[in-house]
């Protein structure tokens, strides 16, 4: 079949890999219908450098089961199902848990002879704990939608789920990528009344609009922070959504929450080091966060996409064919488009 | 009045200084009767350069009030009361939502024409919001219980509560001070199930399974890190309650929580950077807790201290009268006392 790699940074080519076959009993195979690229994606496309054992690249995809292991119950042959952004038993401990990505058994697309999501078809570990059925057919027009609870969505959601985000409270999401402008529909899920959206992107942040925010904030640096304070009484906003990753955005983050408020990180960071000392201690400042278990969020955030109430895969304003997966890496890196589809 | 001075490291004198005076009409003026020295004054105590402007020290105290503003209506002449270790207005927005530390009109004693809690008197901002009547004569034996919560019982109570501890769970206590004590008391209070001290002296954390800690390890590093594993199934505990303030507790913490898990820091930041990377983020862990908004603990916890429940009183275990503070400060300072009471 045919796969997306990463030889280098820039360097991203569709080449043949072998077919994925059941390897465990607890595998499945799956075709692939749709995939994307993700903002973490461009991380290795900027700065990786070159291997001759590349990656296989992706980790969101909705796709339809060929195959599976015997011991593979809840999803069948036919079935289109959709992956969170990290497979899981859904058992373990940390699975009841709801934390996916801590599971026992758990791993990353494309990594240990796993296929990644930008390719035909993919090898599926604990298909049962890891697929989630769509009532849908592959041809449906809310495929772009239901693909965002591989990640964006699930992430912009975790977000605001560990910041606490409750009804009436007023919240900033910093970033207006996807999964900034995913966090703003998980804050008006949750009730925000008041939400400030930092992003300088205007086509980006009117989305922002059109999703929840309720004000837009485009000044970065002490600019900006003045501007959220003015919104907010002096005070900032009692949640912070940090859906950037880098240390910058940590400090603004600080600057722009509350005493006593949560700031919530899940953009992948880039930094070594938080830099939350004495200042933000006296500030009684918490951060919660991380990398989003998006399999325990699927079921919940599904039906709300099924029946209208949210629209996430609006966040998708570009699609390309699997032979030109290059061209959508170049198109996000130099923001040409939000989020690119891949379709194989 | 004679009152305690800092002029550097190692030298701490008693010394006169102005009779405290109203001077705002919501001040009161109260004869201290029972005082003590802080972990956190051991700080300059340690490091201070020379200043010939000492800073009064203390900001842990019961006394009597001897005058009042004429603002001040919730406490008279002969009342006994408790101060929290910040003052505070109890009427602020911050005040209002618990977080006295960010009190609009709050501040510290010691500075700015505010007395010390270690000297003979006290001029105190805000006497309505600060001052808490205590409903004991001055000769009550619980005494040194009830000035714990001018600090160390409600500091070890915020990190109780701001990691969340619920009934069941279980919690690591970093650091066997007297504010890792009352951690372990407040853990028990929120039903900690398991609650696990970590602390290299013998004596104190003795004191630590009386006050309700079911299992002690002494091991630092990853030696202790591995007891704590393995008294927790390998996971690690739900809660950590970091009570010393070092790096290096901040990473025994990390190493000790269980994915998912929270840590509060309510020790005094000697660093400005909090190693939580990447590693951290892919493990969901929460950094929460910060200074104690002591003001906001006292009504709720006085009760459990005037039943009997809970006796953090037992921190201490030296007197010295006024005249000695600075053999308190040595004491602390070299180990030889856990927390030193100082009587005017």
């Amino acid at each position: 079949m045919r796969a997306t790699l990463l030889y280098q940074a820039g360097d991203v080519r569709v080449e043949d890999v072998p077919d994925p076959k059941i390897q465990q009993p607890t595998d499945s195979v799956i075709r692939i219908v749709i995939g994307c690229v993700c903002g973490s994606d461009l991380w290795p496309y900027k700065s990786a450098p070159f291997t001759d054992h590349p990656r296989q690249m992706g980790h969101e995809f909705i796709g339809v089961v060929e195959e599976t292991g015997p011991d593979v119950h809840n999803v069948k042959p036919g079935d289109l199902v959709v992956a969170p952004f990290t497979y899981a038993d859904n058992t373990c401990e940390y699975c009841r848990m709801g934390l996916h990505t801590s599971c026992r058994h758990g791993g990353q697309w494309g990594l240990n002879g796993v296929d990644g999501g930008q390719g035909e078809a993919c090898r599926v570990p604990y298909a049962d704990g890891t697929l989630v059925k769509l009532p849908v057919t592959e041809d449906s027009p809310l495929l772009p939608d239901l693909l965002t609870l591989s990640d964006v969505m699930c992430t912009g959601y975790h977000a605001a789920r560990t910041a606490g985000v409750k009804p009436g409270e007023s919240v900033t999401v910093i970033g207006d990528g996807a999964v900034g402008l995913c966090a703003v529909i998980a804050a008006r899920l949750l009730g925000a009344g008041r939400i400030i959206l930092m992003g300088r992107h205007a086509p980006r942040t009117d989305l922002g609009r059109e999703f929840g925010a309720t004000d837009v904030v485009a000044q970065r640096g002490q600019d900006g922070v003045a501007a959220v304070r003015e919104l907010t009484g002096g005070f900032g906003t009692e949640r912070v959504l940090e859906c950037v990753g880098l240390k910058d955005a940590l400090v603004q983050s600080a600057a722009v929450v509350r005493d006593g408020g949560t700031i919530s990180r899940v953009g992948a960071p880039q930094y070594p080091e938080v830099p939350f000392g004495f200042p933000e201690f006296l500030r009684n400042i918490t951060l919660t966060g991380g990398v989003a278990p998006a399999r325990g969020y699927m079921e919940e955030l599904m039906p709300r996409i099924l029946s209208g109430e949210i629209h996430p895969g609006r966040v998708f304003d570009r699609t390309v064919p699997l032979g030109q997966v290059a061209e959508g890496y170049r198109l996000m890196n130099d923001r040409e488009a939000l989020k690119v589809i891949v379709r194989p």
